[in-house]
């Protein structure tokens, strides 16, 4: 305490808790995914998410849990309920657990108002509700729908409410991180940095990288370090906190490097690109275009080279060939080789590249074939076999592959065996 | 109380809480999808689970989540934070706030020095804290890892720990639901159906089926519904709590055939399939194949076409012609026509569809072409307008729709729209 000081800065934030409201996300069938924004969003304040809680529509669980948040974090944000229909708690839940009177702000009920009308509809009474701010609460402006959110001081704790649909809690979360958020965070910064590998195993990984963990842990801006595991890849997951934004991302840069040094060509990714994109970088740095024919992958790989934005400046056209007589005739692959090597073989594959490739008049083709499942597997040709092939005015490459999950999966692995082929292939550092 | 009864039964399960134990899950990077599976689980004896909960390797807040779940509900179920090392504290809290003593458990470190015997390895001797357990509390054999899983009574209480990895995780818990939880849980089934929709929204979706309520809230079997919206459709959660899982099931399916019914030809599965397998069992009743023309959805239709095991006999081949060249080259669009109308335009669409028909001998062509975005719109087609055609030998539809998303949100709404048409376009009920 500082009797000098002039004004006060209010306690910062450095832990936070998230509470999603909602029955729908008590049952098997969805999940609170907005948490994972959210959380994104408040580590780059330095602000740390310390737990995160999910209740239904039940106002006695959310108040208990409300009780329970104020208790352990400077910062609650509370995510859904705000919509204007009865199961809709969490406005009332909340001004009673902080003991404020909720009134109706007429200059809200008039926004929806004119809400409705731009739209030629006539509001629902039942919008009203929306319009009830708690005494002492500041409504947050929602220009992709009815429900404000609400900003509500509570002694030193902040009480954070944002409506559920995506679109409209993201916008309204990143004006408040730009303003009143970032005034109240901590000074430092808490930023992360996924590394993605390909080409090894999780212990492989870990042998090559934790060697560098004793230097990080005791750098001047210490790096935590995870290892997880996900289909396809293996994710390094960096972390620094640090005085300055770039103070955590200079730090990050800097082990970033040094797994690079240690791991070569298999971290393709230090920046959080995914390998469509990375793909899709080396095409532009080449001047090439790619075309893919697939067969068991049913045309996903070109699904996620189109993903990316500007991708037509490389991606020419694709074919989904899933019969015999479409590799035939719109890849020329002879019927005689389907005949003689069966359709799942590499010099199938290689002909559907090819076929691509040429006809097109491109720089890249893919070629991909195999038995996606669950049928259709024999002895030496199981569920799960692929065969890849890539062609580029360097290099030819085929291999096949055999992967052990259920249908999807394997589609998603079979999709990033290619893309990674490709990358290896053009990759020039 | 009835003092003539010769045995009490213990307390039944009602209401469980779940929590999930990992710092990882407290990142922008990681979800906890085991309380998914956790929830289905209970669900089919009938509990409901009335709280979820995340917390990271920290003691406090661990203690306070679980004294705090132990005030709430019957069944306390945490998962992780039973590894060997120090950051896995899960055994030790619980022990704590129950207030029992730790023991070393000899037959279970027995048994995992014979599990890293059976692989070549001396058990580390940090492994030995997987052997401990609380007093009173009853071991879960784990097949596929070195963590066992605890049961713990405490009063009409029961806190059960299982392990994190879901391989681990899963059979442990289908164990219990046949046996331990099966004889404490309630005598009643929560079963659930979802209803999926489009061409409606939420709120014209509400109207049709609010008459429906009162009914279904005053039957024998009452019904409880959700209407939730997603991207490209609304769904309508039913579940129905019976004694029987047959008569839950049963009850479902005439609140099922009443939505139908009010919804019609909009309520598209009534039994949990994804619109593409609608539309694949519709081309296999009609005997009918299908080939793709897309542009703006990049393979995407087609990838999810061929997620549905069997779509070999109905998928023949696609396109995706991302340039014009492609479009005039694959599918024989007209460079004029392309030149006239622009290559998003309702003749092109059509003509992409006619293309992938024809030229593939096929009965139903799709044909999509839009602006993606980020870049590429005008004032007259802006980003998110998007062209359907679709032709079948019975009919020939167009329309332009415009999606207001991200990219990869707008590529997925764009494939829904085409499915949706091919759908109602087939269906012969």
């Amino acid at each position: 305490m500082n009797a000098a000081m002039p004004q006060q800065r209010p306690a910062p934030f450095e832990r936070a808790a998230i509470i999603a409201v909602g029955s729908e996300l008590l049952t098997p069938l969805r999940i609170d995914t907005n948490s994972l924004y959210i959380t994104e969003q408040l580590n780059t304040l330095g602000i740390e998410v310390v737990f995160k809680g999910v209740v239904g529509d039940d106002r006695a669980e959310l108040a208990h849990l409300v009780r329970s948040a104020l208790e352990r974090a400077g910062l609650i944000v509370l995510c859904g309920g705000l919509g204007p229909t009865d199961d809709d708690v969490t406005r009332e839940v909340v001004a009673d657990v902080l003991q404020r009177k909720l009134h109706e702000r007429q200059e809200i009920t008039e926004r929806l108002r004119q809400r409705f009308a731009a739209r030629g509809w006539q509001m629902p009474e039942i919008n009203r509700r929306q319009a009830m701010v708690p005494e002492g609460a500041d409504p947050i402006d929602n220009p992709n729908g009815t429900a404000p959110g609400l900003w509500i001081e509570h002694g030193d704790r902040v009480v954070l409410l944002l409506p559920g649909p995506p679109r409209e809690l993201k916008p309204m979360l990143r004006g408040l991180v730009e303003s009143r958020l970032q005034s109240r965070a901590a000074m430092t910064t808490l930023r992360r940095r996924i590394i993605r590998i390909t080409g090894r195993t999780e212990s492989h990984t870990e042998e090559a990288v934790q060697p560098l963990y004793a230097a990080w842990a005791a750098a001047a801006v210490p790096i935590s370090a995870t290892i997880l595991a996900a289909f396809g890849q293996i994710e390094l997951h960096l972390s620094a906190r640090a005085e300055t934004p770039e103070a955590a991302e200079s730090a990050l840069d800097r082990a970033a490097e040094q797994v690079r040094a240690v791991l070569g060509r298999d971290a393709y990714s230090t920046d959080g690109r995914a390998l469509e994109e990375v793909v899709g970088d080396l095409l532009l740095a080449r001047g090439w275009r790619i075309g893919v024919a697939e067969s068991c992958t049913g045309g996903l790989i070109t699904s996620r080279l189109t993903d990316v934005a500007g991708s037509s400046r490389y991606v020419d056209r694709s074919v989904v060939s899933y019969s015999n007589d479409a590799k035939t005739e719109m890849l020329g692959v002879p019927a005689a080789l389907i005949a003689e090597h069966g359709a799942v073989s590499e010099p199938v594959a290689v002909a559907m590249a090819e076929g691509i490739r040429v006809s097109a008049r491109l720089e890249v083709g893919i070629g991909v074939t195999g038995i996606a499942g669950p049928g259709g597997g024999t002895p030496e040709k199981p569920v799960g076999t692929v065969c890849v092939a890539v062609i580029t005015p360097e290099a030819s490459r085929v291999r096949t592959v055999r992967f052990m999950g259920e249908r999807e999966q394997d589609k998603f692995q079979a999709s990033q065996a290619a893309l990674d082929m490709v990358r290896r292939m053009i990759a020039t550092s």
